[in-house]
């Protein structure tokens, strides 16, 4: 699932925008490039801070959306690359990913765990 | 409405996430900061390659949302500054704006501006 061009892309220092839905339209929240945790091949962990709305859609039943891009790495049409990761959220209070995560940012209140399902190099 | 913050921010490369609703979900995509083009104080102008899930939306009732970050620049609470922005978006084929932007990006369809209603610097 993770190949070798967004391996590469998640090196570049960024935002990571993270949308979740709701009745009530897209919401709309981030992290950083460099705070995403790879626990394997398809899983990414994102220190787990505030997002209360993004834990109450995916409570609702929204998926999750992700988008991640760098100018400094060449994409499908030059310069530019970027990718848009779709799959499944959810918040761990403990266990071995929460654990992993809370190693590197104390303050947080769970690990946002994704599991993605697709990947799409949009550029 | 664009504050001295947020005009900092607009100078650091990075995707800017462009996010439309619809009944079936939200639409994530993106465009790069330096393809932004400052209109006036709340309006902003983007390439308009394809987006043609967006325009769609638009057209069917949706508002837009961007986000946009940089590491560089300090935020709230440290390093990392990033700004979540709130507004109605439109497809320019022709006029002063679509002259513009198709001045710097020739192979555009149309300007997609947006027009700012809220700036939220997100930390």
């Amino acid at each position: 699932m993770f190949e070798q061009p967004l391996i590469e892309c998640l090196k570049h220092q960024g935002p990571v925008s993270i949308v979740t839905g709701s009745a009530k339209g897209p919401h709309l929240v981030a992290t950083w490039v460099s705070y995403l945790e790879i626990i394997d091949n398809r899983t990414l962990a994102i220190p787990g801070y505030a997002y209360h709305q993004t834990e109450k859609n995916i409570n609702d039943g929204s998926g999750v959306q992700l988008l991640l891009g760098t100018k400094e790495l060449e994409g499908r049409t030059g310069p530019g690359r970027g990718f848009r990761l779709t799959g499944q959220g959810r918040f761990d209070t403990e266990g071995e990913i929460y654990e992993k995560v809370k190693s590197r940012f104390n303050g947080i209140r769970a690990a946002f765990v994704i599991t993605v399902d697709q990947v799409e190099q949009l550029i």
